[in-house]
């Protein structure tokens, strides 16, 4: 038997909040009674999945307990593949990482490949951390693309051929017998965000990621927004208006200027134009140049490299002034490998925005670097696993109790 | 006392799906059981709210009755203001308007005399149709710009200067007792364009107004979509790279392309430069030219003025190809007086989005001109009205029924 909705409904709540509850505060947050509140309370104390904790402070009397979400009820493993790496991490129920792996893939060796790259990362983590396989509780994986959700197909990864419709899902599900969950990685990122302490009381954010690709999450009224055909946020392709072909067929889109595969073309540039020193010299080394071989040409202020990139912030801020003056949101948060150059480039954007942005959408707008930086799609990928672990599946034992 | 929450499902239920129900199609509208159903629809019968037909078909034994909405249970009035014109109607309960006027209005005589104005055409409206005023149940007004919701107070009207903040609900409220309810005008149209029969399974769209302003009505996960501060949709702003100063005092804004305003201004130009027989000629008589002016020498498929359209439905188009990447609608619906110009905008307009978006996002994209027509404000404003009573305001009569 499933958990009863009620019961649900109150574990959610707790762990939405991301802290520990006195049994007044569920009343408000699930508009039950405070007799069914404490009928919940305790099927969920019984079953492990919250724990009754001491308040610090007494007004006098009996001291009352807060609840708060047992975030040691289990493991979580998080995955972040992008088209040239992946990140692999096992995070608590409150998706802080325990521990995680990173590692440069090849994309041509196709997904059966580098699917099972995963799962060797995930064996060994677990390995390294001296944790049972019985203790993951669920696994999440974010991929570079759009996925059509109830079936975690990938539905086009442009950037990795092969990948398209290929059942990872059932991969994971064949080799780990617990909840798995496939999404868009910057849903999960955007989601991410979200939940950490702070901005979770943001209802409508966007989550820009501008690595060799950009993309775009959006939470809309607290929840992942996929849109009607599960492609939402795909602004890498949003026209700025200049000549330059993409690999999409049209011409004049953003990534074409301002992501990570166009920046290092452009700076591959400057450097055999002699316009940067330091970027010619790394050239002449390597033969060809990196994204943080860039990035480091922009921190050490070479003006060439400074100018590249402030005209990139300068487009992809254009381009979230019209979103904004759309979507209106109350946040904006920029990740991705490129927003690794710094304050530059966010200073840019943010230039742009107010530059083209109504006042009344920017009166109490915030825009700011990912808070939760290069762990954020595991992170993401574990925040979407709970989630939905306590949506779809929390299966009530012979003895009574609901477990993971 | 309001409404118990479950009946109130079981109303709003039967309205939205705009048709007559049978009690297992509520069953499975709202996740109630048959008895709870029953009980609750007892009540709304016995409140005349809905009312009991026979089926037409049996499939043997007792007749099976459907539930439906007992639209005549009141009437509402619908406004639809404009800078330049203002529209009032009367609905029924399902949103069919029963008797409407239009009048131009001076926006430059403020507020005050304005909306004196449309209490005077309420009052003979209610007069010719020969309906009590005890018989309206609620008035919903639209105004073009955004409006800080629960207070009813427009936030920011740039094209009607001296309504900003302006107590429009209070007066509504003073001088007639019922529920009065003010919107945005493009969020109520996008809501009416939802409801029409056909479209209410959409419920991810945009309906874009194209007048003198262009701006969008968002309906995301079924519901208006207001944004964070209330003003989401705004993309009349929205650049186009070009260099025309706008008066929001930034350079190469939609609307000082494709607003009605810019149009007709530009139309001046074709007809001052000899470059339109029809233009030149209507502008000789006139001194100036309207935008039905420019609408009839488009249709009269004078050249000058058809190239001038398809340029501006060219940049409408690009621009919500980019909203369509992001938001991923699964129509989009197009109305306002410049739409009214007819099929040569709206095809162009089609080309730019099939142009410019990915073909994920339009694979079932309908894109559409408006099934409402010029009463879509009223309309509008209708629906918003009827969601919010049933939503909000239900009250028990000493005779254990409830009243609208």
């Amino acid at each position: 038997m499933n958990m009863p909705p009620g019961t649900r409904k109150v574990l959610q709540a707790i762990w939405k909040s991301k802290k520990p509850n006195s049994k007044a505060e569920i009343v408000r947050a699930t508009g039950f009674s405070l007799a069914t509140v404490t009928e919940h309370v305790e099927t969920l104390v019984r079953s492990n999945l919250i724990i009754e904790e001491e308040m610090g402070n007494s007004t006098g009397g009996r001291r009352p307990r807060l609840l708060a979400f047992n975030h040691e009820a289990g493991y979580i493993i998080g995955i972040d593949l992008e088209s040239t790496h992946v990140q692999v991490g096992i995070t608590d129920l409150n998706c802080s990482v325990v521990s995680s792996k990173a590692s440069d893939i090849d994309v041509a060796a196709g997904p059966a490949a580098v699917l099972e790259h995963i799962r060797e990362m995930i064996y060994s983590l677990l390995d390294e951390s001296n944790i049972e396989i019985s203790r993951i509780k669920g696994i999440g994986m974010g991929v570079p693309g759009p996925v059509e959700y109830s079936t975690g197909l990938p539905a086009s990864l442009p950037i990795m051929p092969g990948w398209d419709r290929y059942p990872i899902l059932q991969f994971l599900s064949q080799h780990f017998d617990c909840a798995c969950y496939v999404d868009n990685n910057v849903y999960t990122r955007a989601l991410g965000e979200r939940t950490v302490e702070g901005v979770s009381g943001t209802d409508n954010l966007i989550f820009l990621k501008i690595g060799n690709g950009i993309g775009a999450g959006i939470i809309c009224n607290g929840q992942i927004y996929r849109g009607s055909t599960e492609c939402a946020g795909d602004v890498g392709h949003i026209n700025i208006g200049q000549d330059l072909l993409c690999y999409c067929g049209n011409r004049g889109c953003l990534e074409t200027i301002a992501g990570g595969r166009a920046i290092v073309r452009r700076a591959e540039e400057i450097a055999r134009n002699g316009q940067s020193e330091i970027l010619a010299k790394i050239m002449a080394t390597k033969g060809e140049l990196s994204l943080e071989d860039f990035n480091r040409a922009v921190r050490e202020s070479d003006p060439s490299a400074v100018e590249l990139i402030r005209e990139c912030g300068f487009q992809i801020g254009n381009v979230i002034a019209g979103l904004i003056n759309f979507f209106n949101p109350s946040l904006v948060c920029i990740g991705g490998r490129v927003s690794e150059v710094g304050d530059v480039l966010l200073a840019s954007i943010r230039q742009a925005i107010y530059h083209r942005s109504l006042p009344l959408s920017t009166r109490n707008l915030i825009i700011q670097p990912s808070l939760l930086g290069e762990k954020g799609g595991i992170i993401g990928a574990a925040v979407l696993t709970v989630d939905k672990i306590i949506e779809d599946s929390l299966k009530k034992t012979k003895e009574g109790i609901f477990s993971f």
